[in-house]
């Protein structure tokens, strides 16, 4: 079987994506006219009318054979627990089409670079397009202060709570806090890399990285492996803009990444949101910027404020991916034994919870307040007890 | 003599503030139609169309006769050295007859009596028109935090240094903050007061006001001795907006005072200004409202962004009224005394300076910085020279 979906197109996809970096306009134009598997073809036989990407093609076809190199990443992806998503897939995210008209500026290959994803490495259970239905992204510096990752965390954490999905980068700083922030409210997070998701970079946000794939996604649009040139984390930008409801900047220092990615928000219309900080602090010197050079970009102080701006694209959609049995799948080890410490029938105070459960009374306390967020236990006059499993 | 300028004309405006509160919309219209002479002629027959004004006047007339009154305040005046400024006068500041045909809306009698002054009293040497001409207010918060009070004394500083008279309401927090900063500056402030001018509120601002009056102004549109009455301030606000070529809130709680005034500032359609602070701080939650509600508001940081709003209106406009002799006239007493410490011909060292004028060197080294900023001092290879006096 050939065709959209069908394992020749996603080979061709991922050969495609290995021969150019993603976002290439003329391989894009090609694939919308052609299909993924003529145009590989046509760029293997050399027939390319795009110079830069015609040398582009020679120098990596004289490293390896695009149809061997997307075999070995197919392969690899299948050992680290990877899947590829096309856009014939069900779960392709359909707002990163966005970029296919997106208006840009000529200042360098980058920026003109822009066109949609051909193809999606992913990590996580969580299907991708339900997952950043209602979705927004929080961007900033990576030498964050305590002020911008105090205020990322709490955003992170209240829109996971009401149902969000908190995208971004994976990055130290603001990145890091916003996915942290978002797990610690037990919601979801998808973290878009710019290297292959069996190696997210950076290493040292190791521990984070495993915790975002078992709880929430992984996402890249290059293949397992892939190393994080520093030119592809803009590139990768364009798809943290497209991809979600709504960009929020936290800190930001004067022209950095994260203004850069704000201008696509800007470009594709979307909500571009800046959270102030002190005028005083050289983190929010970007953040004051985008907000005197852009009218359309909004100062949010809050996740109610960022609801207030994304709200009307929000409410149309379904309802997020997390039913009761989700929740309780991607529950933490110690809010599994306080579910597993209720006796079969009736109430339970908090002190018997933790006898049972060997955990501190404290401990017990905060995580109910989740449970009970999620819906999982009731609080009611003779105690707590476990909500009925609905069918 | 009678007419506009006349002295009959200036007591019977003092008169009519007497009897109605300033921007009264009645008092200003008859005023406009038929002078403030037949004005005060007519409110004293009890010839009084509007209902609430007519109970006002009655009011007011019962404690005492209105000419009597504005004798009193006029003779008060002249004892405490502080003149009336009308229409009339050269030194009238034109900008505050925007207030003649401002949109206000109807929550309240205060939203709906805001026309133009019908006279000033001012305490100080210079010129009130001239003085407000190249000026920007900043308000804010009684309460402010040591970011605005850092923010604020900076702002000011730099704004008058580069030649911007700094308008302000006198009060704790942000607005001491600008006087000071301005003054620090050795530049021009100006306080507008909603009470006397001989007594300016508060009074443990006491040294900040004779500082001001000394090297400013001091204005109100009551008469010495008035009462600062909390609905004044409000009334007050006006000015502050209408007076100046922008406005910028510094740090201000929710639906404060201080964004009261900002919504006369963009319904006379100046430069609407806001300081933006942590989203964490009660006291920067008014300013970022503003920004969120009204997006004719735009965030300032610095003084650079302040004249890049204001500026358009400025440099059409005269030359701020300082003279290299009025500089002299208002030195502070340390650098008088540098001043007069240089010998007649040739350059001085600052060791030099300091043991002449009895200083220590740190505070001889701060005061040269401004001489030179000034231009009364020349800082040359040999050392340091006063400036040759302009004709």
């Amino acid at each position: 079987m050939n065709g959209p979906g069908s394992d020749a197109d996603r080979a061709a996809r991922v050969a495609l994506t290995w021969l150019a970096e993603p976002g290439n306009r003329a391989v894009w134009t090609m694939v919308q006219r052609g299909g993924a598997e003529a145009t590989l073809d046509r760029l293997i036989a050399g027939d390319i009318p795009d110079g830069p990407l015609r040398s582009a093609v020679a120098a990596r076809s004289r490293a390896d054979d695009p149809r061997r190199a997307a075999e070995i990443a197919l392969r690899l992806g299948d050992e680290v627990g990877a899947r590829l998503v096309v856009p014939a897939d069900p779960e392709w995210p359909a707002r990163v089409s966005a970029l296919a008209t997106l208006e840009t500026d000529t200042a360098g290959r980058v920026n003109q670079d822009t066109r949609p994803p051909l193809c999606f490495w992913v990590l996580g259970s969580l299907p991708l397009g339900a997952t950043l239905d209602r979705s927004v992204a929080i961007v900033g510096a990576r030498a964050a202060t305590g002020y911008g990752v105090h205020v990322t965390s709490t955003l992170a954490y209240d829109l996971a709570e009401r149902g969000w999905t908190v995208v971004s980068g994976g990055a130290f700083g603001i990145d890091a806090a916003a996915h942290h922030g978002a797990l610690a409210a037990d919601g979801l997070t998808v973290s878009v890399l710019a290297c292959g998701v069996d190696r997210p970079y950076p290493v040292s946000n190791a521990a984070l990285f495993a915790r975002i794939a078992e709880r929430g996604l992984l996402i890249s649009e290059w293949p397992p492996a892939a190393e994080p040139f520093r030119h592809r984390f803009l590139i990768r930008n364009r798809v943290i803009a497209a991809a979600t409801a709504g960009t929020v900047v936290v800190e930001a220092a004067a022209r950095s990444g994260a203004t850069q990615t704000m201008s696509r928000v800007l470009a594709l219309n979307r909500p571009a949101m800046v959270v102030p900080g002190p005028v005083t602090s050289a983190m929010s010197v970007g953040c004051h910027e985008l907000l005197r050079a852009h009218p359309a970009t909004r100062p949010v102080c809050s996740a109610h404020d960022v609801l207030q701006e994304v709200g009307r694209i929000g409410e149309y959609l379904e309802p997020p991916p997390r039913g009761q049995e989700r929740v309780r799948d991607r529950l933490d080890e110690e809010s599994a034994l306080i579910l597993e410490a209720f006796p079969r029938r009736g109430p339970a105070t908090p002190e018997e919870l933790a006898a049972t459960a060997r955990l501190d009374l404290r401990t017990v306390l905060r995580r109910l307040t989740l449970l009970e967020a999620t819906g999982l236990v009731i609080r009611t006059e003779s105690g707590i007890t476990l909500a009925p499993r609905k069918p």
